[in-house]
């Protein structure tokens, strides 16, 4: 269903669709994919980042397969998807996040968005998935925040939307629970995440609530793991007015 | 709904109904009443405990007004409730978490089940809500476990349960994780959450998963003060079998 209040919050009052490409930082991987799959699906433009040129154009292309020829989506090494877009999805395993970020500062545009999808579990130093690790900062997204250059927004999403519901065929049942500290980029990625059948943007308040989030993704996984299937979350008891984007 | 896997699992093969009383300790608060008023209305013995015995026995005349005399609930001082019941469910603010359970060990009887439903907001230290305090052991509940004697088994669970949800009448749109170590104090307590209409009471694993359902309160408590309203949460994609009572 298409949703009314996205469209009236574009700054240019028409649809957000195309209005700007999504780069897909490691969109290569198992959830950039699904998320580059999803958004190319619903018509967006997508640019998937990857080290290498030719293995984004790889990812870019089974896309295209899948959805044909008139799929929007694009692959490029990361750094130059970084300079073709405000507005990045970063969704890279932990274990390559603060690395990747430093190297590819230098390449974010002024004032993009960067959405964190990023989950530290504890599987990147070789623990389990259903744990987490501490960070100094106190969540992924808050080390992000730290990383990208001053002024570049950064927004903690999708964290909690597993692979498996991204790439499977039919309606999401998970809600996107948003995060940021700028109110205009946390509605900007409502609205991409409203893109996403069956999903619900709610506002989650500020960055630092990314640390929840992330702790979720790992009973998620505990939950998937222990009965074999693929989990999600719902928030109960919201009036229409939290939903930021996507209302069934 | 009757639950038909809660009563398959009875010990004794009878339902769990009346079998032994629950000690509802701190059940004078908001959280731990809510929880006594819904134990009650489905038959259960309760027993509220609290500092005063008066105040306690307060507390279980007003639920006694509310369903009528049949309600099979009276009120004790903390230690005599740990004495009476080998189910006990610890409902108290956490400033007050560490130095009561110091006080009751010497009442709490061998082998006894503890259902931990304390969250460790940063309210308790004069901070947010919305907020969590960082503990040594991980969580509240596994501070519990350090805390309680030996052979005795901690459940954490009923977190993410507001008091009002639990004090408004209907059913309540809310999952119940539970987490614990003993398969068998697992599903008991997972009898007791099926007993809230509206609850389904969810296999959470391993006691340590308490750190992320503490963590889901003071995200839930954000969504709710932001929205004016009283949340909770779903898990999603779950297969019957990880539903361990209150199937709807």
């Amino acid at each position: 269903m298409p949703n009314r209040r996205s469209q009236r919050n574009s700054p240019d009052g028409a649809p957000l669709k195309s209005a700007r490409p999504i780069g897909v930082i490691g969109g290569t991987g198992a959830q950039g994919f699904g998320l580059a799959l999803r958004w190319a699906q619903a018509g967006e433009t997508v640019i998937i980042g990857s080290r290498e040129a030719a293995r984004a154009q790889h990812a870019a292309d089974k896309i295209k397969k899948k959805l044909g020829p008139h799929a929007k989506v694009t692959g490029d090494e990361n750094r130059a998807v970084c300079a073709a877009c405000d507005l990045l999805v970063l969704t890279v395993p932990f274990e390559g996040h603060a690395a990747l970020l430093r190297e590819l500062k230098p390449s974010i545009r002024p004032g993009a968005i960067v959405v964190d999808t990023t989950v530290p579990l504890a599987a990147s130093v070789g623990g389990r998935a259903t744990r987490t690790l501490s960070l100094w900062q106190g969540s992924a997204a808050e080390q992000t925040l730290e990383l990208v250059p001053v002024g570049v927004k950064v927004v903690a999403a999708f964290q909690n939307v597993g692979s498996k519901l991204l790439t499977h065929d039919g309606p999401v049942d998970c809600d996107v629970v948003v995060c940021g500290d700028d109110r205009e980029a946390v509605k900007t990625v409502s609205q991409l995440a409203a893109k996403i059948p069956g999903v619900r943007a709610l506002d989650g308040g500020h960055l630092e609530n990314a640390r929840v989030l992330e702790q979720i993704t790992a009973l998620l996984i505990g939950f998937s793991v222990r009965n074999k299937t693929h989990c999600g979350i719902r928030i109960t008891g919201l009036p229409e007015s939290a939903i930021l984007g996507g209302q069934r």
